[in-house]
């Protein structure tokens, strides 16, 4: 069994052994910037620890895991168009530093670049694989665009938002699981509790997520805090709050909700943030948050091998539930 | 054998059948209503064709087929926001009808949803008709990415021209030719000449409409002429023209290609038609297309199938002559 800091390693080094210093330059070089911005690998690194679950072989997983890795960051660089985001990782974002036509086709080739790593899968798991990835690759645009959605309707309920998220961040993390443990030899039960415990600390992980943007710390969070406030985000505390409040609460988050001024920004971020304490939505985003982190738990106790060889896994969820990229 | 009309409603009802009326409305509507803008399904007519040369059986090989239409189309979608295209088939485009987040996304769905077509062929054909596709996918990228640099570069040589419309355009048909055969059964040999046949066919179709840009009638053209000229498109014509020019013909052109006054328009058609008459630049770009065409028929002429069998092909080449979409 590898460690998690061995299997970053091998995804490091057979990431960086891509190519992307091909002609046309304009279309592949965007690719290379994007992959060579970091993040923490998390989503390869599942997908090769569920593989070395059931297999001391790690190869045959390698490149569809860094397939993952590159729809993934292919997505951020399509989010970042659409988001008109023109930071990422503090770094100018693909449309801002050459422009967004470059980012359009730069995205679609290095969606086709990550099929060409899924592809590599053994062509006994090919199909199965394949499918899994495109139903995944789907329902992450699906997310995104009930994202979009929710941005401009009144309302947004929890459950909606759930499967939001579930869409928009989980899938991924399930679909890297289940490939590795396909690929690692497990049984489509063992696989499909790999695929459910990587759904449920990706909706554990978008909810500390939302907790963060409120009650974090601004140096670890690496985001300014109150961001999803001055934007009006429809997070799970919100959609519990405007669910919650009455009388003068319901008056004065309308009121915050409505004021766009950029120089009431600290006072918009305070108040919104006092009357959630009000309401005690960070218990009830903490109370879902942590049954998420337990059914994680229990999927992956449902996983038929050893206990003691599941230790790296669990420590990487202890490791999500405090930041991912 | 079924005829081109039998096999171009066979695309047609099954192309019917993908249902696109799914939730979330505003990622799948775009999709439904860009397919509904009809074309000619050429090169799913191509696959079919291709597969039913070496099989009666064409049902394995449809969903693959409809896959490169979907491809096709979801090209036209991004290239349209990129190009700031406002119309195509006299109907506004994505990115007009709703706006460029929703093109952007709905393209990125898209495109998975081809792969999830192609990813229908049986499973013993699956690896290499995958990986043809993701190259062709990948190939038609870098030929639209050479086709935008080509803007801003001053000088682009034949070579280098027809190369990026290989890229752009021939490789497309050359891969729905090549799939169609595989799943029907062909040996290597033979779908490679289909493939070179769709390579050929594809270059001189896409010479053709550069002298139909020109020298076209508009009615049957379906575009404005002239439109080239006006955007100093370094077609075949021009780039020889450039070459050839002297004395007063240069200074003339060159006058021309730095005017980009609307009301001039006419008069530069008209201008620029009448230095090409003079260089003989339209002979030498029909002696080229007619050199591809010959060179698609002797591909033809190479699979090893009865010959009788080839004709419905070979009059779809010769209508491809006239026009594809």
């Amino acid at each position: 069994m590898k460690t998690l800091d061995e299997i970053t390693q091998l995804i490091t080094s057979e990431l960086a052994k891509i190519n992307w210093n091909k002609e046309p330059r304009g279309l592949y070089e965007p690719i290379g910037y994007v992959l060579s911005m970091g993040g923490k690998r998390i989503r390869p690194a599942l997908s090769l620890m569920a593989c070395n679950l059931f297999s001391e072989n790690l190869q045959p997983a390698v490149l569809p895991a860094l397939g993952i890795e590159v729809f993934h960051n292919f997505t951020l660089l399509h989010d970042d168009i659409m988001d008109r985001a023109d930071v990422r990782r503090g770094r100018p974002t693909v449309h801002k530093k050459w422009n967004d036509n470059t980012a359009i086709l730069s995205g679609d080739v290095m969606q086709i670049s990550a099929y060409q790593l899924v592809a590599e899968t053994p062509v006994e798991h090919l199909k199965p694989v394949l499918d899994l990835f495109s139903k995944t690759a789907a329902e992450i645009c699906e997310g995104q665009q009930y994202d979009v959605d929710f941005e401009i309707r009144d309302e947004v309920n929890a459950e909606e938002y759930l499967e939001m998220i579930r869409l928009k961040t989980a899938v991924l993390l399930g679909c890297a699981l289940k490939t590795g443990a396909l690929i690692g030899g497990a049984g489509e039960e063992d696989a499909q509790n790999l695929y459910d415990f990587g759904i449920n600390i990706g909706l554990a992980f978008q909810l500390k997520d939302d907790l963060l943007d409120v009650y974090g710390d601004e140096a670890t969070f690496g985001k300014k805090i109150g961001g999803d406030i001055l934007c009006n985000k429809k997070t799970y505390l919100l959609i519990h709050a405007l669910q919650l409040a009455k009388g003068t609460d319901v008056i004065e988050l309308k009121k915050w909700l409505n004021n766009c001024d950029q120089n009431q920004a600290l006072e918009k971020i305070a108040a919104v943030t006092s009357i959630y304490n009000r309401l005690g939505v960070k218990s009830i985003c903490e109370d879902k948050m942590h049954y998420f982190y337990s059914k994680a738990i229990a999927n992956l106790a449902n996983v038929r091998i050893l206990e003691n060889n599941k230790q790296e896994l669990r420590n990487l969820a202890e490791k999500l539930m405090f930041r991912i990229d």
